[in-house]
């Protein structure tokens, strides 16, 4: 099975903030903006699997401003690093406020996908080559944080 | 502003898979099952505070036996523990599968939410009393979780 | 066949009304509110009969206060009486206006469900055993409901 | 306020059924069906009103044949007599099934609306003029079943 | 195969603009309309085909005013012309604004459906006997819309 | 006003087709394509203007290969020319069917919105610069098409 790249299989979605997607305050619902999240990070694993995938947990997940209804949405998603059948991702949406030009940060989170194989079990994954600077530091933190889990749970 | 019980705030909700929940394999989407919990935790939270909250994070969520069209699921929530204007929320996802008979564990998370004042902004929250056996040790285990995640942050 | 009693079948449902739920005026639109009830109730049904169900009449349903945007609503179903193969079961939403406390009655129902064998025909069904007042008052009120629908229809 | 006939606000609509319409068994489910209904009946009631409205009760309704995914739907609603502020309407649905010519009776319900006023209470609305036997004889049945709910209700 | 009146296959479908149906500002999404539009032109092309159907294409499509919450929508289909495997189907939606009596005329379009036999492939279609001026007019306006569309993809 | 390149505001965003985007045959619906195609479109139409938006046509659009359930979807809008207050955008949607590497072009789309003003109004839109081969390919033609539609309506 061949290594690749972080690129190979980013995927990146664009939506805007419809009135049916916010709560009666006007802010998209956590749980609508979760859908948008594990559906992008899930493309991208299909992409660096060439397999099914199913999503195995949310490691973290930050709300970090609301969006608003009539907001830009950018939803990007990158593979961290695989270990054996599992794929740590990472998802980061964006967003520009209507009548705005500059974007923020709305929500980032680690999301743990396994790959499933003909038989639906777990099936090994390709290994992840970070390139940049960026893609090794995360390729790092993803290690570190499956080990700070691992203790939690003793 | 009074303390309450784990008790007077617990939330139970009932729900079936439908085939539009569900993914070209037959099992639910984590987005849909994240929406659910979303919302039955939403609903304990403002039960709780009493006012207006908002999701600001998910701690931790792992899907632990998939969810098939048919399954009748119950989701639970109640708050574990309050830290000044938030609560960390519990919530647990059990199913049946059609034509079987015993429980499954489908899903297990702990969500943060925030309450909001009248003017939107970070509103004190009660205290939480914990009662039972169980409510004191996801008491205390709400705390560690806590600061395991400020040393992850660092 | 084993009789069960209405406490093992009851069926509780929390949901929070969302302007997607609402009509132009702010208030949830009835098809939804028996969506949710019809959801429910079917819950109740197949915990009774441990088998598949079918909705077979709604054979009255009262709107009784608006739900509002952001009203926390409470559904519960539990079953009335058992008719050889079908069920009539009570349907209520109950529901908290948003910065209110008190509980208001939203809506009211009595559905009619058959249970499906596995040739999907209809099947017999276990007995309705009555415990408390208000159970009782409901299992004998099912039969005159039923007989005053059958004159209705002559 | 002029009378009106039946003809006048009669209302039509087609739909076919989708699997995200359907459980698990191929069937439309009975909530989806009754919003379906709901807003055809509320169709009509806006015409022959010419005023807001809202759904107050389902007096009946029955599943009679169920609706399989990619049947085409044809639901049909007319007011059958009006009462002060308040009118019933009859609504019927009619399915030809995939493969077939045929069309078979899917449900059939009687539904009370009640007419809103520019301060959203409850409004006078025109009287009715049934023209045809068929339309003849629903209003009479109208009465009859007004009758039969207020008894039943003693 | 026997040729059919335009009348044979006609199909109404009337709909009411719900707030999870429109944008931020209040006007409904141009992909709702058309979700509406292909749906009910699907319908008239089953009927008259008496087969399945798929969308091959949306020749032209005018959104002449914007449909606001509220709107009461009559969206008509009807079959312009048949070439051999084809149909051209038109299709208007009018609209009666929120407290308004006239009708408007909200979209307009040119759809061509394709009739798919029991293998899947495209099946010979049923001609078309336009019987009215405006059925002779559109039924001319077909082949001249047909071969503009071939010379410019020249 | 100042002119843009194609560039600056071409729109890219991922879907997966679920089985509730499907048909009886598990083919995507026209309608829930055409939905996705009218949001990025309209994403780049903001992007481009950097004020509000709304559709007033498509000019055309053809289904080339039918999306099916599982199929990941990659659809791309760039605006082709600028005509005073409206936009032709080019909507291209292309699928990895599951379990396939190759993509296939699954729709194609010519879409005009026009840029609203703060009144509400048709406002002037910048310039498009084009830039590559394609690019100004598309800007020739996107004035044909406008002048053959123009004709066609005489």
């Amino acid at each position: 099975m061949n290594e690749k790249t972080v690129r190979f299989s980013e995927t990146e979605s664009s939506d805007i903030v419809h009135p049916s997607d916010a709560n009666a305050y006007g802010f998209v619902f956590g749980g609508h903006l979760v859908s948008l999240m594990d559906k992008t990070a899930g493309i991208a694993a299909m992409r660096h699997t060439e397999s099914k995938v199913t999503t195995v947990a949310i490691d973290s997940l930050d709300f970090v401003h609301p969006a608003k209804v009539g907001t830009i949405l950018t939803i990007r998603a990158s593979v961290n690093r695989a270990f054996h059948t599992s794929l740590e991702i990472e998802v980061q949406v964006t967003g520009i406020y209507p009548g705005e030009k500059e974007s923020q940060l709305i929500a980032n989170a680690h999301m743990t996908f396994v790959a499933l194989g003909e038989d639906g079990k777990p099936a090994a994954v390709p290994a992840v080559i970070p390139e940049t600077d960026a893609e090794k530091r995360r390729y790092e933190a993803a290690l570190q944080r499956r080990e700070a889990k691992k203790a939690l749970r003793r």
